[in-house]
């Protein structure tokens, strides 16, 4: 399974992925069907959106009202680490996504594109997973 | 790929796509698999719900809250528009819905329903694809 | 398709169904693709999460903010139940989850399991649909 490794920064960092997708999806043999976009882990997620700062900036305000990430959370006590927002907002938001592939492309939005977020309190290295079903 | 078109009136419209899908599903080969139903643009999101007016008065309540439409954002810089808010639902939402197929008809729930919603400030005119995959 | 039947106590019940989704996974013959995991019905929800008590602590918190439980709901003058914050979160959350399959394996993160989430405000009856595409 074809597979995309990350380096990532964590506290909200956003990463476009939809140009590695879409060479997946070029060399494949599946010209009509769905690739499933999934991170493995618990503290991120993937989804899709306007890939913009002004946009991300917004985003990361709501979230951070929803789930601050310097509060205290249960989840603290059990592990020694501070990413119980992280948490929320991957289990949130989600770790998959599925996209339409059309004669070999994405069809996504003319501004829609695939993001992972990485909400975790430090520097990961993501393993993106990239599953191919023909239609 | 299958296609649903559908005009909108913006500003939190839901839109029970559910008949449209199911009839899609009704006239292809696969008896026994998924549908993946996915809305091209970062401003709509599909999801499942009870498709009653009470209760699309309730979610949009909740919506409004976490980001309310009249404020003020940093997309909104960007770009000459005002639907940063539309942009952060959607995102969280999500763009598309894996249903089950079972027997040529969906798998839902009795009262639930496969519904897209459109969150961006203006009438739009959405394209959302229906990907068949067979179990 | 198999099927998972789970009695749930409601408010806010965390079922980990990772073992018998993996369970369903081993038996059949897709050794590489993705499980697709759906809830029937509009009150209860899947995603993927570390299950531990403390992090669920956390995450209703989170959202027994957004959408109390106790809070007067529109929906509750449609039907003659209480449970218009189980229909949001819900529709938020989402019910479905699409995972890969490697190697006969699910391909989950080390802590990440597949997660019922029952929001309904009594002890229901869920079917999960588990459906299995080839890659």
């Amino acid at each position: 399974m074809p597979k995309i490794k990350i380096k990532t920064k964590g506290h909200y960092d956003f990463i476009d992925i939809t140009d590695e997708v879409a060479g997946i999806v070029k060399k494949s043999v599946v010209k009509d069907g769905v690739v499933v976009v999934f991170v493995a882990g618990s503290t991120a997620a993937i989804t899709t959106m306007e890939y913009e700062s002004g946009f991300i900036n917004d985003i990361k305000e709501t979230l951070e009202k929803l789930a601050p990430e310097n509060a205290d959370y249960k989840h603290h006590q059990r592990w020694d680490d501070r990413n119980g927002a992280a948490h929320i907002k991957s289990a949130l938001i989600g770790a998959d996504v599925a996209v339409p592939i059309e004669k070999g492309e994405l069809s996504l939005g003319t501004w829609q594109k695939i993001v992972l977020i990485d909400f975790d309190e430090k520097p990961r290295e993501r393993e993106i997973l990239i599953s191919l079903l023909k239609g």
